[in-house]
């Protein structure tokens, strides 16, 4: 089962600010966007509508970035997304972001299973299938 | 009735671009809010849930914008909304974007009330009550 | 030399609004990016430094779109931008935007070319080369 | 000297996502923006041009939010900036952002005084006057 991702995406125009950088707010888009792509990539979806009318998603517990150099329009990012730990209703993944050879940023981000139901308050619930079935907690790292 | 509103909003940091200025796309956006002001300064919400669980709500037709001198970081941007036009199940507005004397932006923007239902089409209506109680036409500008 | 240009991406979920569709705002990024990516497919940047410490860069004249039919998380959308003007100094373009068979949004922008020199106003030139050789006007349509 | 900064804002629209609630990324914009008001309260700005043709600006080295409850459209959401630590070149911020009596979020930013100049990589710089004349740490909180 898969526990790692790579992803690559340009800089855009529109995500940079005036001092000529990505603006940081942005890496927590580029976070989510390779999470999304992570999920494409197991054919699983960050919304599942249900037969009761409820929909189960993945809302942020918390999200983490450290920016180690700037990035800058038209530069390619490399993220590599990798499952550092899958909880009984929780995921917490690791993001290397780099340019070539470069090191941008690295952020972490926990994101927990729910249910959404019109007018009622966000429930936790334990990860079910097929989220449970196709995605996989790292091996731990030793070094 | 009220056909015209005004609203001073800050450009933040965020809403600039490495060639210094506001990036374009942050002036739909700053009309939208505009709006949004207006109807909050009627006691209208954008979104209004229906006793039979669908959501009454504005999505737009078309917006449009000419931009006739930059916006810098720490500008305070001066709106004036102007009801332009008020059709049976539509509204037009024009805005006018200033810092002091000098005109920033000039904008149009078209919005439709619409019914959305989960899993249906939006579906357009007459503008009902009470947005037809509260929102006017403003008058011809013969000039 | 092009006139025309083709561009696939997907709608992302930072991208969606309360109201389950992408945020229009979202648009006017989306004819950006094609813009960029055209120039790109053409060795061109929006931004190019000067020996004499300028910048040539595009900023806007205009951008409006027109919204058929909404469009949704995980959607593929297809742009297609058209010069449908090379003035002297400026560009316009259109952008047909569609999901399969399905017309989601009509877009036009004008840009204008301008050098960026530190602390002065903007300063509106002639295209020059690279630009100039290698973007052209599409041909008229007669339909 | 100030070591604490409220801000109030609303919630808007476009910081909405398909499900229904604020998008995770916008926090670090609020968190943003609180500090930069908290800079406009004491008559500095985040971007200080320089004698020599630099720049001194206030780049993130890192920021991280925690989650607590969602915040909806319309909502106000209160921040609270304080001021953690002051270092030779740099600011922690802690953010504690609440809805009335609900704690939504809780946030901590690191930023570094830099000096930018045109083709050069950043330079971390100590924190100058009149920075350093106006912002304070908050004292140790013993609870």
């Amino acid at each position: 089962m898969p526990c790692q991702f790579q992803f690559r995406r340009r800089i855009e125009f529109a995500e940079t600010d005036m001092a000529g950088i990505v603006h940081f707010s942005n890496f927590y888009r580029y976070m989510e966007q390779t999470e999304h792509e992570f999920f494409r990539s197991l054919d699983l979806s960050l919304m599942l509508p249900q037969p009761d009318g409820s929909i189960i998603g993945w809302p942020r517990v918390s999200a983490s970035c450290s920016f180690k150099a700037p990035a800058y329009y038209n530069d390619f990012l490399d993220l590599t997304l990798r499952v550092e730990r899958r909880g009984v209703k929780s995921l917490t993944y690791r993001f290397d972001m780099t340019r070539g050879d470069t090191l941008i940023a690295v952020g972490q981000m926990k994101t927990v299973c729910c249910r959404f139901r019109p007018g009622q308050p966000l429930e936790s619930i334990e990860i079910p299938p097929p989220y449970s079935e196709r995605i996989e907690e790292a091996p731990q790292d030793r070094s």
